[in-house]
């Protein structure tokens, strides 16, 4: 019965991480995509509340990392727990580093916002898009140990980088055609990598998703 | 006499994973300085080859992830140990993907090896070697708990950003006025941006170790 009783509330300590994640995870998708709305939208309003925002995901992940720690100091996790908090632990850099990301694109989305458009933003917001799903499909196949969806999530990947790689041949013609257009380019230029680093944060996710679910053989096949 | 046992084998394991992180740190500080030095002497031989030593980066992070899962399994770390140990596991990650930046910069490097040098790369170099330190630096703050040489790294991090700007502009010159080397032009770029998130990786870390010897209320102020 005590046994028991100690079990339930590991349980409920792994619950209460799961959601945590969950939250930080919902948190960071939100910031993503304010980040690109306040570029498309011209709205250097949304993009200041999303750089002060960060606040809240850097909260979160000292709270996640000290819930992490208390279990482990009081509990002694074993097999599929003790993997599954190791991976909260890296999981919650990952996800404190996409909130540093779209603080990067917030801050350039206000100084592009200060000079005329250099063309309407399309692939843009569908490369952030995207990486938003990406990141949620990340975190969805960690609490539910779905490698098939951790799969999936990194071949998405290639979709970005595509879209990346797009997005610069563009830029390109535009600098070699205008070279007043380089200064802003350059800018936009940096956004797309941005989110390509954020989509890189959800494949990494996901790549270590797969290594939890089928063991150590797995990681480093897909990414190198 | 068995409690002093388990204490002594407890301390070797400890000791084993601090010093896999240091040769993983040493091999990646290599992994930088030829990922530059193929840039700069134009040996695309010395790229490959930097390119193929990124297998045994990622081997080792396989190795010491797994190192500290068994020492969380097999023991019961606490307070010190345990925040070492957590530690360790995000510092892995970061150093395997410093690795993965240093294959992004010995890509470039090939590809910028294949057309005529756009100018001789002076501070390039220079930043490499910050950052190479930097890693070197946060890897020994971490290993002998040294908050002040962390802080010191953290410090050094603006450097880099600094010389990164100033590689940003010099390029943005000369792709306004030969809009023919803007191809070359963003290739070196982004290879000052490799150098920059490398220098972000190292400082990752400092921050992290500061927020392991100090408690959990630095964090988030040197970054934010």
């Amino acid at each position: 019965m005590e046994r028991e009783h100690i079990s339930r509330t590991f349980d409920t300590e792994l619950n209460e991480i799961r959601e945590k994640l969950l939250e930080m995870g919902g948190k960071v998708e939100m910031m993503i995509n304010d980040a690109m709305k306040s570029l498309v939208e011209r709205d250097s309003d949304l993009a200041e509340q999303t750089i002060d925002f960060d606040h809240e995901i850097n909260r979160l992940e000292v709270e996640i990392d000290e819930k992490c720690l208390q279990v482990f100091a009081t509990r002694q996790p074993a097999a599929r727990d003790l993997r599954f908090l190791t991976l909260a632990l890296k999981i919650v850099t990952d996800l404190e580093r996409i909130g540093d990301q779209c603080v990067a694109v917030a801050n350039r989305a206000m100084e592009l916002n200060r000079e005329p458009a250099l063309k309407p933003y399309i692939d843009l917001p569908r490369m952030a898009r995207w990486a938003s799903v990406m990141v949620k499909e990340a975190l969805d196949a960690f609490v539910r140990y779905d490698d098939g969806l951790a799969l999936k999530v990194c071949n998405d990947d290639q979709f970005v980088d595509d879209l990346n790689e797009q997005i610069q041949r563009e830029l390109l013609t535009f600098m070699m055609e205008e070279p007043e257009t380089i200064s802003r380019a350059i800018k936009i230029n940096y956004i797309s990598k941005c989110i390509e680093r954020i989509a890189d944060h959800a494949t990494n996710i996901a790549e270590m998703v797969i290594f939890m679910v089928k063991g150590k053989d797995i990681r480093h096949t897909l990414s190198s």
